[in-house]
């Protein structure tokens, strides 16, 4: 359960000690803007004056989701799931080659394709093959739920075990914005029409159709405000591994990367468990998707960047990468007024 | 003079052919949104199916001005120009701090600072020492004008001969708000309240003070519409050579990325001057600073970052470098649908 992870609310020192460093250097103070306030962010979760963002990695997960399948809510076939994993694997995906490109280490997860996949690249945890059709039943039983949160601590473990100290998220699921949509209405208090996005690209009718699906089944669960029961009623495995991935991140006191409309989703969904998980939180981009919106209203937060995508894969989150290098890099490296010998403020 | 370049008009083939490979890419169609305008918009300006962001070059001018001398309009003392290009030519400064973590090569110029300085790692270029101040008659004549907009071009060629295929522009110069002002309440029709911003951080007495200084210029030489006339009027010899710099690459076919508030208020001028250098801009990030939006407003343009920055030097600028390069990257690096062997829509 979300709950079950202990998460410290961040003490203020280190944050301070980073503003302190910044409003002495060669710069006008404040004119850093978000990038101060990066830093000292960073610097806070990880209890450090100069923060470390040593092994960025970016954690994908990957799963298929029984709606989809049973009711077509994505103008994609399910085996896209599976072919997609296989494509970042082979480094043709956008988030293949941003992570090349930026330095982030892909770490691939097959937390329940329909399609089995062998492949030396992808970690193969799969839950089942796909979840079970939500509008009929929970897309998951209470123990595969756990499984899944413990799967994505053990993945995120090991990665700071093997040194990393900055943590993005990404996904690969067709029908998964279905899933945010069902977290959406039922923790933001939107109506569905406000909670669905397009996904990959559905045209008005298949809008449509996806809409009415999702009110099925909101009919038949009726409304859900637990958290786990939300997530293990409509998530697919790979959300629920990226929850608990989060947490126990965020028990490392490792900063969270957070991508756009899926893995916001969870965030908010994890957030509402634990609101002092949210200090750990760097909101990346805003997604051109529906409803991503109503998401970073409800937390009250401002994503870094705006550049009209909505890719998932946690693409959005892994351009936000040499941001936050420039924030640390400044901090580090910047001169003072005192150390490069130039004037300061005539009337302080 | 401006109008003395010859700028073609860009057309749209290349872009099309962009468009188009993106649309093949495994990904839903337009969903990398500003990332796929950008690599469109630089493979037009550069006639190229594949855009080149070789050897990309941050060109930085630092100039004094005449007014900050004779009035104080700013809270820093003249002094700093020259102390903070030393800073910037010994890495302790932000422009340097960024173009050694992002990749530019940065070129500093003096442009004319109040003090002269000797090192090997600045271009010296000064017209004069700092500018006249213009509450009493034009910043610089119609020779220092001249000369200044030709060393920032033969700069900027130069740069591009070494094998420059991106520019971004930077600037450092203590009043050099001031001037921006000006020129943004000379084109954009904003009463000066609204174009005078508070500089390196003018206090509200002291930006009071600012305000009456430059309302007494503009009573001086009253309304000018001519952007040669403006430019002469108020402008630093640094901000003449980023005119003659952009006005060069732009010939050239080189994208120029524009920095906030000062580097725009010169490319605002320039556009006024040659409407067709406009699609040569790469607007890189929302300065903080007031005046900023009313420039890009009349531009009609929206840049890509807004992280509450106003500092300067090209840092906005700078921090755009990898995002231009995962455009170019991701068209270069996409698998097709077709080549990974990924299914495609079910009803395109």
């Amino acid at each position: 359960m979300l709950i079950s992870w202990k998460l410290e609310s961040l003490g203020s020192q280190k944050s301070l000690l980073i503003q302190s460093s910044f409003d002495q250097k060669t710069k006008p103070q404040g004119s850093l803007g978000r990038l101060e306030e990066l830093a000292a962010q960073i610097g806070k979760i990880q209890d450090r004056e100069q923060p470390s963002l040593d092994r960025p990695s970016l954690l994908l997960f990957a799963g298929d989701h029984g709606v989809a399948g049973a009711h077509s809510v994505s103008p994609y076939p399910q085996s896209v799931s599976a072919a997609m994993l296989r494509n970042l694997a082979e480094g043709g995906a956008a988030a293949s080659v941003l992570s090349r490109q930026l330095g982030w280490e892909l770490v691939l997860i097959n937390a329940g394709t329909l399609e089995a996949l062998e492949s030396s690249r992808i970690l193969d945890r799969r839950i089942a093959p796909g979840t079970r059709d939500f509008c009929q039943q929970r897309s998951m039983d209470k123990d595969q739920y756990e499984r899944a949160l413990e799967i994505g601590a053990d993945v995120l473990r090991a990665q700071y075990r093997a040194g990393c100290r900055l943590l993005a998220l990404g996904e690969m699921g067709i029908g998964n914005s279905a899933a945010a949509a069902m977290i959406i209405h039922s923790l933001c208090e939107q109506p569905l029409q406000r909670a669905v996005s397009r996904g990959a690209g559905c045209n008005d009718q298949e809008l449509e159709r996806k809409l009415g699906v999702l009110q099925a089944a909101r009919d038949f669960h009726g409304p859900l405000s637990d958290v786990d029961l939300i997530l293990q009623t409509y998530a697919g495995f790979e959300m629920v591994m990226v929850a608990g991935a989060m947490m126990e991140a965020a028990a490392l006191r490792v900063p969270i990367v957070i991508d756009g409309l899926i893995i916001s989703s969870v965030a908010l969904a994890a957030v509402k468990a634990q609101p002092a998980l949210k200090d750990y939180l760097i909101f990346a981009h805003k997604s051109a998707a529906l409803g991503h919106q109503a998401i970073l209203d409800e937390l009250g937060v401002k994503p870094l960047l705006d550049l009209e995508m909505r890719l998932g894969e946690g693409t959005g989150a892994a351009l936000v990468l040499p941001i936050l290098q420039s924030a640390v890099a400044l901090l580090a490296e910047m001169a003072s007024f005192a150390s490069a010998a130039v004037p300061v403020r005539l009337n302080p």
